[in-house]
């Protein structure tokens, strides 16, 4: 009778287990791509359709998902399909069942979909099974039968993924009809301008306007502003819209969703409205991580990054939400590595770079950016280590190579990257000239970086010819760079090399990724954080993407005091000013309107853009200072460092749980609820835990092991 | 004065000439794959949908088109878009307006359109100029913008094509909206048959049925057939419709075309209808090859062979009408031939190869088959020796590229194709066992031939380096087939080649096919007609798809009795047992039923396939005798030869015009509306021409030039 029972038991195990888990299921990069297309071809300027400039590619039409099953019992199954399809029960083709009975024993069964406008998805559900990412798909299931009726060996030649997902649990949300989640709010001021009126939401936000009770007949026009400039001045604001109604009485709600703070809106005379107000548009994401201070400016600082970071959050890691909207590698990149300390979203991560890549032949740079399809590599070697998803380099390792592969085609007889025509050599958007000719030592760099990732994945894939090769030309690529652009005189790495002539500019940007990618010996890092770091007279980074990465190389070079304070005046002038999201590019000496001007226009700067969020990324990993040092966190380490500030509590989250670290002068205070471990500080007195052992590894530096076994680890000491 | 008046009726002249050329344009090559997804993916085996295995690929989402105009007046232009679009005037984005004035003088004009449905396309029309195949297009037009605002150079990195256009010559008719033509046909025959009705439509034909005032309630099935036996056969017709009616009345035409002869209807006893019909539908073409001869038998051979081609020519060329109605290269290759000497419809030719090739990357052999591959590349050439077009090559070059250096990827280290994992050798379905395996020497021959082409395509090019390359290998694979696979003991070339191994086995195959591209030398061309093609012992084709080329091969060695002789025998054995029009096999040792099946299904074979049309090609090159010395006929030569006819007359279409050919014993008359060339004869007696100059070759043998100036040739004779 127990045996009986335990199998019993096991068999509801399942029943409940996997009928929970069907979802719709799709080749996988596939969604991502659609949805992309999707998302970046709604951008408009000043009502005119601005598509991307770069391929958009497409989903496979017609697709084949297939899986093995071995029924202890006959079972119905119900099917939702979005395409044409056929269902293939051990071989044989039937019609397109929306149900069906599959006999006990084993079987395969098979269902290919066609569809040309959305992307093949199914979603299987029986007692006992139904349909997740481990079914199996393929493109070509190169099935022929031969004159006598058989069927080809299907086992080879043909290359099966695994199925793709997201969260389309029910039968009723199928991919195709995505949106975003939508929650009303209010405006908080309105108030009769020239000859209209000017709504104030109070912040920076993203949405439908909703205009309550319109009736009557007539114009209606909203131009919208990130500031009541822009809404305000209906010749150059960036994004309006115009509606014409013939005798309506009813909510009316914009098509569209737009950027702004503000709007103007003007009607004719025949028509009215009772109330303005908005639907809100975001991706529900919660917040894990978080941060507190002593320092209120700092925190507000954090708070406005969380919102910013949530903002341009969306179908998918976006630049700007007033403007482009669209999906920028090297904005992505930043967005993916704040991600990891806000939200640690990994389908996020996973869908901005699968629609980054796109599909076989690579035509150009991911968006036609050299730099950026760099970063595409670099947000491959982060996501490993934070996520440890070792299972997208397993679907994807090809679509790598072939991006590589275009990179090594491009090289000149140096081995360098160099523009070609329709690269676009990008770095940063700097109020300095720099040149982007010939062998910019920056990008030199990330190639190099691009390299020892393709390396590591080759690593993961067991593929050790190809380790070897990316390996030996990452470290060939790393000796180059010294000789090529290391100057002795200048105690730095020069701008770039021109027809074998290494130029005489400095620029921050090669110096600061060297230190962070610790390329450099002591002496070298010196040099750089005094000639150029810390240099008064370096040239001067007015984007807050770059940014990132200074203050971040400062960090690691020990910097927190210098941080704190540039965050404190660069993040904190984007408050005096009245942001309520961080910008897209902030020159303090700039005044009055010249903030909002960039591009030419006098409002194309984006007051919201996803580079604006990096302090997230710093409080979290170089002050709370918690960061993975085995893939998925299965390692992590803590150094905790307060700067300037007289305590801070956070919390950095895990693929799975969290880590809290509380900090003041006298106390540390730890618990981490996955994975394991160590907590480095510096005592100037001897430390003392509430549990564990503390192991002192030189002179007032000491470390911990840290276990999601214990509660909370309690150190005192004069840190 | 004069001087004004000439410049007027220069401007009336664009003003027409170019307002009649407006057309919706495309990318190139994208609409006949999103056609080809549309068509194929219609295929059903007994109410299941059966899509194709291979790759589908998709059109590029986003598409630029662009023109460069030089206005002599501000003219307003109609525009007609399918799907979301901007227009761009001197590189200022404009919204999507249907209808706008342009200033005189030179202007950009870039309309950029999104559609991820259908194809995008646009139709632009003004007084001057118009939409056509001089526009330029790109799926990723590069044209970013630095922060000043200043646009990229678009003129460097992008790859611009000239844009796609069919014949879609109004705003009305968009190419997503295209439909096949339809003309209603009556049934010769209605009878009462089991408990239903039998319909006969007299012929092989596809279309729709309809029900003339079907009312009432309940289920109404058809069963096609494309015999009798196949009707009636419920559980096994390969293509039935069931249909639920709830209280209609009203004509009801079925919603998917079908390939029949026959139909069995059955129906509940509440439903009735007053009559059934069929709504014929076709690819409007032009019948411009014609043939008559005094051999009633071989005329009928003729008209069937045409209808069955007219059958099988549609939105693309397809295999059967029944079944696959797919694109198979091997069947389509032939159907290429075929056109040249009935419609001379080069866009179908150009449409089916474009599907064919699909897009990059390449990931398997054409339709999966190696042979097919290959026969796509012997399409370019006949296509341009016929055609003229070499602008296809201009535009799909690098297509071409991909698909050979993946056929390069996949040699042995004897530079030989073997099947690998995933490709189909397919060669023919024939009756007798031959192995598919190691190096098979027809794969070999093909892709010799298939190189030459590349040679060729380089050379038009310009592209001296890639014509050296692809040349080399073709003599290189030319040299080794004789080495490989020639046996001076069976004087033959024998079928392949295992582990180094020659296999004993000769097949026609390779043998046939090194008639038709010259390779041998007399000695050797006339081992192979004794000990393979005239050889009685010979093992025996069975397919209309391979006997093509045998006879033609017949043909190229002056045995045009013996193949008037196989064409009656072949052709005139399906017509024997009631054929209407040409089969997928024939075997004359077959009896009854017999016939029908194929694939382990008793209604398998198809009953009209494309490649059962290849007389009209035969009786067009080799008795009426007409074929292009140099690209598009600009030199051609007519051969006529009576074979044991009395007399035959018929004509051959060339781009725009035909050459004409009558001959009996005692007379040749020739006349030709385009191009020149030669019309050579042998006659025993000293012949006589109307005009022009008869020219002696060798004994009996003599050529006169043909030009398209003279009215018609008429030579005397003794022939």
């Amino acid at each position: 009778m127990k045996h009986i029972l335990s199998i019993l038991l096991v068999m509801t195990f399942f029943t409940t287990s996997f009928a929970r888990k069907a979802t719709w299921i799709y080749y996988p990069g596939d969604y991502e791509i659609w949805l992309g297309n999707e998302m970046q071809n709604r951008r408009t300027e000043r009502g005119g359709f601005f598509p991307p400039f770069w391929k958009m590619d497409s989903h496979y039409v017609a697709v084949e998902f297939s899986t093995k099953l071995d029924l202890p019992a006959a079972e119905e199954i119900e099917i939702y399909v979005e395409g044409k399809y056929n269902i293939k029960l051990d071989g044989k083709i039937l019609p397109a069942y929306d149900r069906m009975t599959i006999p006990a024993g084993k079987h395969n069964l098979n269902i290919k979909v066609y569809n040309q406008a959305n992307v093949p998805a199914i979603y299987v559900k029986g007692k006992t099974f139904g349909s997740d990412e481990t079914w199996k798909v393929t493109f070509e299931d190169k099935e022929w039968i031969d004159e006598s009726g058989k069927a080809s060996d299907t086992s080879s030649g043909t290359t099966y993924l695994n199925a793709g997902a997201w969260n389309f649990d029910s039968p009723d949300t199928p991919p195709s009809k995505f949106k975003l989640a939508t929650t009303p709010m209010d405006a908080v001021k309105i108030e009769n301008k020239e000859k209209g009126i000017l709504v104030d939401f109070g912040k920076e936000t993203f949405g439908f306007v909703k205009f309550h009770n319109l009736s009557g007949k007539g114009k209606l026009s909203v131009y919208y502003g990130e500031s009541p400039e822009e809404a305000l001045d209906k010749e150059y604001c960036e994004t309006l819209d115009h509606f014409d109604f013939g005798n309506d009485s009813r909510d009316f709600v914009t098509p569209d969703s737009k950027a702004f703070r503000y709007i103007y809106i003007e009607k004719d005379n025949n028509l009215s409205f009772d109330n303005v107000s908005m639907l809100y548009e975001y991706l529900p994401l919660e917040y894990r991580g978080s941060f507190k201070c002593n320092d209120e400016l700092i925190n507000k600082i954090w708070d406005v990054s969380a919102y910013t970071m949530h903002l341009t959050s969306r179908e998918f890691f976006i630049d700007g939400i007033k403007r482009d909207r669209w999906i920028w590698s090297g904005d992505a990149y930043q967005s993916y590595l704040m991600n990891y300390y806000l939200f640690f979203d990994s389908p996020s991560v996973s869908r901005t770079m699968l629609n980054l890549r796109g599909k076989d032949p690579v035509t150009s740079h991911t968006n036609t950016i050299m730099d950026y399809t760099f970063y595409w590599f670099m947000g491959i070697y982060d996501y490993l280590q934070y996520t440890g998803d070792y299972n997208f380099v397993q679907q994807f390792y090809p679509r790598m190579q072939s991006l590589m592969d275009f990179c090594l085609s491009r090289r000149n007889s140096n081995g360098m990257m160099e523009g070609l025509a329709g690269d676009w050599v990008f770095i940063d958007w700097a109020d300095f000239k720099m040149s982007k000719s010939g062998e910019v030592s920056i990008e030199q760099l990330l190639f190099c970086r691009s390299l020892e990732t393709m390396a590591l994945c080759a690593k993961i894939m067991n593929d050790p010819e190809n380790e070897k090769k990316y390996s030996a030309l990452a470290s060939d690529l790393r000796e180059k760079l010294f000789t090529a652009f290391w100057s002795a005189d200048k105690g730095a790495f020069i701008h770039n090399r021109e027809n074998g002539k290494m130029s005489e500019q400095v620029t921050p940007y090669t110096n600061m990724f060297a230190v962070l990618f610790n390329y450099l010996d002591n002496e070298k890092t010196e040099a750089v954080k005094k000639n150029v770091l810390l240099n008064p007279d370096a040239l001067k980074i007015t984007t807050p993407y770059m940014r990132f990465y200074e203050l971040e190389a400062l960090c690691a070079l020990g910097e927190h005091d210098y941080v704190l304070k540039e965050i404190r005046d660069y993040w904190g002038g984007m408050l005096n000013l009245g942001a309520t999201s961080f910008w897209e590019k902030y020159n303090p000496d700039e005044k009055g309107t010249e903030h909002l001007a960039m591009y030419g226009r006098p409002y194309g700067k984006s007051l919201c853009h996803a580079w604006g969020a990096s302090p997230i990324y710093l409080l979290g990993k170089y002050y709370i200072g918690v960061k993975p040092e085995k893939e998925g966190y299965k390692e992590f380490s803590i150094r905790p460092v307060l700067g300037d500030l007289k305590w801070m509590e956070g919390s950095v989250p895990t693929p799975d749980g969290d880590i809290n670290v509380y900090m003041d002068k006298q106390q540390i205070k730890v618990s981490a609820t996955e994975g394991e471990g160590y907590l480095y500080f510096t005592s100037v007195s001897k430390p003392k835990s509430n549990t564990g052992t503390i192991e002192q590894i030189e002179k007032d530096k000491y470390k911990i092991k840290i276990t999601s076994s214990a509660n909370e680890y309690i150190i005192k000491g004069k840190f």
